[in-house]
């Protein structure tokens, strides 16, 4: 079976591997102190263009989104997202597991707008019994969204200004970070990004790495501590220096978007392919996600040497799915798909 | 510098790196589910002689010491361990942001007894207060301890004993599982042990692998629904087959207990010079961490070329230090130590 | 100001505060162990024909539904109600501080129906990646609901089945309990809700103690060490026989029922004032809150004499408002306000 | 039975009743922000001549110091106390169950010193693993102590100042505050003690009312949005004017003071009749608990006609029992214990 339904189902990059096979029995101190994570983080610093950034290193994404919000949240506040969000939907509620209730908007196209945020904040403050209701206290978006699609730079000026208007971080949750930057309809670059968000990651996890995300963090009251956090939550990696050889490697030679781009071309000649068989999408995504509504027909046909994920029942006749492409899809597993949509 | 101060200097065993790379560009699916680490679990019940077991991998040693715990316990219930012990004092309270107190008892060199458990859950149901105590419901321990020193048979024996008595999970924390099972003072098996403990975890982080915990439980109850706590927990790693290949690796030919072996030599040559020295020892450990009681002097002159942790003041002029041995540890590193030991 | 912002402006039933001055220098233990608790308990177990149910005194709404789920849930699972949940929207998110996501369903009428419930159950197992998601462990329900109404005894009849189904415990909010019971629009008795509930409790904040619910506790499993809970959670009053007193007072000569009834009463003379006046009501509610639709100008007269409560703006002329009646309202102030409406 | 087994046996003092009766159908707003809670807080503040404190009613202890303490910590710290602390030893873990540590210390006669706090501190910011071990967040101590004994202003003023040399908030829980006040041991004044502290309650629960506690907060920072934490944590209680009435009556007149001072003078005649007999006491306490050392032979006299609390077993013929008088204690019943001593 050729496997499309995630973008983490190969290992890591040669380029990862090779670094790791290298250093493998050099001694380095734990914990993320040693020389690789410093040098990664220098890197990383470089390409966000903010030299006075703070960076961490957390291996998944469901401990990074838990040990952020955590640590910026007071007890009797919560996090907006849309509905659609990965920490309202998929984490199996580990953001209330640290105490915080998600305060989830209607997304449209899996995004919220500043507008919405602002009318949630507003009606939180001006209600009489605010005292009684989850305070707003962080606004989490995700780029690109759960389900591809990518904010403009407008819209996370829009978000930026709002929380900054009322003293409220942006975090935001790069899993696909590297997809979403590549994307040919973004209007955003990385230090563009970064000065707008006042936390995100640069997921490593689904571009490139073994697993590994890194967390910039533009705030200094949230960084304060921030380790006793990490390591309380269960995210600081005894070998540390892993994480930082990975980041180090992505983060040399414009690694990370050269095979975050390769995603981005292969997704679109899945969509072209379908989109030339006459299927409607279940959103128009710019990036590696892309959701084809098929007829229980073609699934069926499909699914003989392709797996992909089942997305959401349209009718009884038709269901939007998901194929993801990754840094490590193959062009001529791309190239058989497509013949074989061609052929449907 | 050549480094003994901690467990976890160097990468994964040459094996481990060597399937990681044949096996990087598979393609698998996710969170553990995979052959790989379906492999794993039937390799590691074989070797614990538990056809019924059940295996999950975790990536760290606080993130299972939490996800373990927090499926266990009841929210009024604590988690009886040793005042040296992990979870105690080297966690960031990971166990209490679960909600859950520490119930340390005074260990005599890194061990509680049968007795003294006995006698703490007494203590509380016998008390007429008992609702306004925390209720034992579980208790930890770590095998080897901190310290380096290992349960006996007899030992383990009634502390299951005492816990299945009062209908409470007793819980092994095995961090450095191989380097206690292969110790020459070690009187148990892992079959044995696996039968004495509801459920524990076989470390690989500290032996062999880049990450990773094997996790065995022995009681279903504990068992239903864990992969939820796993997911909740941050601990579901999205690659979970580089735990598979590892753990694979590990139990396979008797990898894991051969460098387990390997460490626990390198740590008696080093006691053995030391005691030549006519050093003092802050606690007789048979494994792979060495509590050397040295002088000013001596620290300062092996402080220029090895690093090892300050661990314990003894007085104003010798300290407790650890000097600590692995898989990875290199014998012409340990005779250049044995050399300037005796050149002391 | 003449007060029908809610339902707990007043002190206590003057049968209440005679019993609490009778018993105010009495000696008794402390903890709701005394006999006033002792034969509250009894009082309450034979209103309800549940010999074998366990009885609890707890201080206040947030602090029982708090104590309840947290007492019924595993960490990784959550508990449904209907969006307009007291839970959901009217706690500070105090079930999130216990580390438990709230399940919102859209209800109708404030209502959720057995089928909705199935549904969410039956989506969350059949999901294939069900451990990614919280999972359903508890139903939410309030009787009457935030905004009045109630569920009809074959309602309740289904809800309570498709729970048992699922094994899942059925948990019913009854801080207006009595003002359900007594609705002329009410066709289940106290003893009929007490066996299809698992667990729910007698409101007595709002119907005529000074403060105090009264938990009922169906299910065995539940109850075990339910005390340890209370006291966890800061909810064993020391002075426990304060809540004795109250309870056996309220459950003597049928007197909640009879004060509750009161409140009914005069809530229907406000409804028929309201209604003869042409007004619209967001819900057609049969218990002591009622919530008409005012213009502004209404809104503005009112607002002279009477402190009631703005619920919801229907349009820039229009909002809903509540108006509140208890034990406690006196009949010449609810004909006071009708002939106000009257001359509106 | 006469009752000397704890402080809370009776109701509320005759005042208390008498201002809740003549108040009880006047019609107030709830939560705390009736003209009786705003009375209360002017005549604490008052008394504490302390214009720019914040006074909050909460209903119990365990419920005020998880409020407390929630609000002050950042997730990874922890509060210091000690061992024999309250929130240590006798609230069912409810710090835990916030997420907390308890870090104790060995305290004497109840009470730990500056000298210990601060080397606690200083080997947590120390320590080069300070990461990997809970930081401590503020520092709890009670007034009086679980013992009895109470702190003098010496000691006070030292704990102040190295709490404030390290940014830290010093709490006193002060559930029995009156008897330590009006101890003839005592050598601080209410306002004095309100300078010290940053944050301390007023127990009402055993100093004459039904129920109820008076936080009063210095510090800004901590007060911001404490109500939020009240309601999340259960503790805004819906008729707040009853925390405000019986404060309210409490700070008329002096009459916290007056009957905390009987309290004490009940409590020195018992302690002087166990003296005389020839009795140890387990701690020499000057406030209204007293713990004499009685034989087996002593205490089965003695329990023919009175309630006490064993405490501490000595050895198999002795044991330490505590006895305590409070504002409800008739001397009659003092005078009748006496005799009985007297007769043993």
């Amino acid at each position: 079976m050729i496997q499309f339904q995630c973008d983490y189902n190969e290992g890591a990059h040669p380029a990862i591997m090779k670094r790791l096979m290298e250093t493998n029995m050099e001694q380095t101190v734990g914990y993320g102190m040693d020389p690789y994570c410093e040098q990664a983080r220098e890197a990383i610093k470089k390409a966000c263009e903010a030299p006075n950034a703070n960076v961490h290193f957390l291996v998944g994404g469901t401990q990074t989104n838990t040990t952020v919000i955590q640590a910026a949240l007071k007890a009797y506040q919560g996090v907006i997202c849309a509905h659609t969000g990965h920490i309202n939907v998929h984490e199996t509620g580990a953001i209330e597991n640290t105490g915080h209730k998600v305060l989830a908007l209607p997304g449209k196209d899996g995004k919220i707008t500043a507008e919405q945020v602002e009318k949630a904040i507003k009606d939180h403050f001006e209600d009489g019994d605010a005292e009684h209701i989850v305070q707003p206290g962080m606004v989490y978006i995700s780029f690109p969204t759960e389900i591809g699609t990518i904010y403009t730079k407008q819209e996370l000026t829009d978000l930026s200004s709002v929380c900054h208007k009322y003293e409220m971080p942006l975090f935001v949750d790069g899993a696909r970070l590297g997809y979403g930057l590549t994307s040919p309809s973004c209007d955003i670059t990385l230090p563009e990004l970064c000065k707008l968000a006042d936390v995100f990651y640069i997921g490593g996890t689904k571009v490139g790495a073994m697993f590994g995300e890194a967390v910039v963090i533009n705030c200094p009251k949230l960084n304060k501590d921030f380790r006793y956090h990490i390591k309380q939550r269960g995210g600081m990696l005894a070998k540390g220096r892993l994480l930082g050889v990975q980041f180090l490697t992505l983060f040399t030679d414009n690694l990370y978007m050269q095979i975050s781009e390769h995603a981005n071309k292969m997704a679109m000649k899945i969509r072209e392919a379908f989109s030339a068989k006459g299927c409607e999408f279940l959103v128009d995504s710019p990036t590696n996600q892309q959701f084809p509504i098929l007829s229980n027909e073609m699934m069926q046909k499909l699914s003989k040497k392709y797996l992909y994920s089942p997305w959401q029942k349209v009718d009884e006749n038709y269901t939007a799915v998901r194929f993801c492409t990754s840094w490590a899809t193959k062009e001529e597993n791309v190239d058989a798909l497509i013949e074989d949509i061609k052929a449907l």
